[in-house]
């Protein structure tokens, strides 16, 4: 909560969520300065307190720490490339999401150029943005990362480092966007078959949140088993698990519903239970999917 | 807790879950009934005050209350299909899971002899019997639930009746455990892809639960817009969210990991884009997996 609420900041991108983050450092007594491409779209921030630069140099030099939020990589190199004179010696952090290669690489040019670099990725929508449910991963040197920390608390919810290497924050994202987009994929689809019986989605839905939170909870354990190598089927087994897939997919084309989703994660258990592990847990779903569909 | 601790029941099938519910009968202070095709299952539950029955009718004339919970329908009518007599004026809960279509079927058999009954799915697993996290769901008349709900809360947890329909109960099953299994697939899939950046899973999955409970908090906001058909793409568009899919879809295959889950989730979501929903929110989603791949 500002513990370092006088450090300046400058934010380069002020779409929804580099807006979000700029109303956090605003709202939190940073001096902030921000600049767009559109220039009309820092005037909600700039009535906040919040400086508007005119240029993006002008932006950098205004402040140690630079934050850039941009639609991909390219954007922020078409932003930066032209700066590094003006970046030497600051901070930047970059909060685009891109792929690990792509952080990987800005990291190597930043570190060309003299420039301290933090790649992170938002988990939570822009809406959390300086509330406690927000989550921030960050990868990069510690040293880096200790002396912004303050300011970037500012940002609000839960910052963890998850490594120096500076991929690490974007392997994470991606990975959890997977996660994100096929749980969201498998709560539409069985409002989908739910609606073919006549089940109106709300009245499905506290019991769908009931069985989400089921499956996070057993992610603990999963992860657990998958680090280790343990295969155990003693709860339940490969085999099983995929019957009751089945079931499922015989229930959807029954009544005419699509079930791509759940055949492919079958199709992924079946070559598993082919190769001989129809007896091993759910865990070995981790290998299986390891080995891209020949 | 025991408010009709009095009222004797009697348990066919002592498989896993059926001995589970059984020890919960017993454990709360009902005479319990149990009958298994083999015998020496029932060992433990006698062990705990349960009495075993040589046969089914003998454990069927037991109790007013016949709870069956085997492999599925078809085990189910093995056993039942040549009591009619006994179970007449009885009443049937039957917590083996399989289709609506054979929960509808099973209810009319019933009708048809005389006995009263109630289908009911458990969504939670076998340890979760007898305690707060358990989930029950019956369907079947309102009456023939309320005269035995008593007894039936001694299985412990959250029992909901979903509707007087048979099929009811089966139905939420089914569309649950879709999710159920989607998830998981999710979540592996994200350890399968971490693995590949070597990040362990164990270090992912607290982010992966985070984000999971994330997808069960929009699953409520997401059922409101597909009962009510609110497509409005406001917050993020269908365009979006399959550019995002396919972000992720790159990262697999540049690691060699399979992608067919999330390939058959973006399949869908391209089709809504191009039958023209692209600027449409994820509820379009909903009527799109409704649509059997032609």
């Amino acid at each position: 909560m500002g513990a370092n609420s006088e450090s300046p900041v400058t934010v380069l991108g002020l779409g929804p969520m580099g807006s979000a983050l700029a109303a956090a450092f605003t709202g939190n007594g940073h001096p902030t300065t921000v600049w767009n491409r559109t220039a009309r779209k820092a005037d909600p921030l700039v009535a906040k307190g919040a400086v508007r630069a005119d240029t993006p140099a002008e932006a950098v030099v205004a402040s140690p720490l630079v934050i850039v939020c941009v639609i991909d990589y390219d954007a922020a190199h078409a932003i930066l490339d032209p700066l590094t004179a003006e970046l030497r010696g600051r901070t930047l952090v970059n909060l685009t999401a891109d792929s690990p290669d792509r952080a990987r690489e800005m990291a190597e040019w930043a570190a060309q150029h003299g420039i301290d670099y933090l790649d992170g990725s938002i988990m939570t929508p822009t809406v959390t943005i300086g509330r406690p449910e927000a989550v921030f991963l960050y990868s990069g040197p510690e040293e880096t990362y200790e002396r912004h920390r303050p300011t970037l608390a500012s940002l609000g919810g839960t910052a963890t480092r998850v490594g120096a290497e500076p991929g690490r924050a974007a392997a994470f994202d991606v990975a959890l966007l997977d996660t994100f987009w096929t749980a969201m994929s498998g709560i539409a689809h069985a409002f989908a078959l739910a609606r073919a019986e006549s089940i109106p989605a709300t009245e499905l839905a506290p019991f769908a949140q009931g069985i989400v939170d089921l499956a996070g909870q057993i992610a603990t354990e999963l992860a657990a088993d998958a680090d280790a190598g343990r295969y155990s089927g003693e709860d339940s087994t490969l085999a099983s698990n995929a019957a009751g897939m089945e079931h499922i997919i015989h229930a959807a084309h029954a009544r005419g519903i699509d079930a791509g989703v759940l055949e492919a994660a079958k199709g992924t258990a079946d070559r598993a239970i082919a190769a001989g592990h129809g007896e091993d847990g759910f865990a070995r779903m981790v290998d299986a999917f390891s080995v891209a569909n020949a």
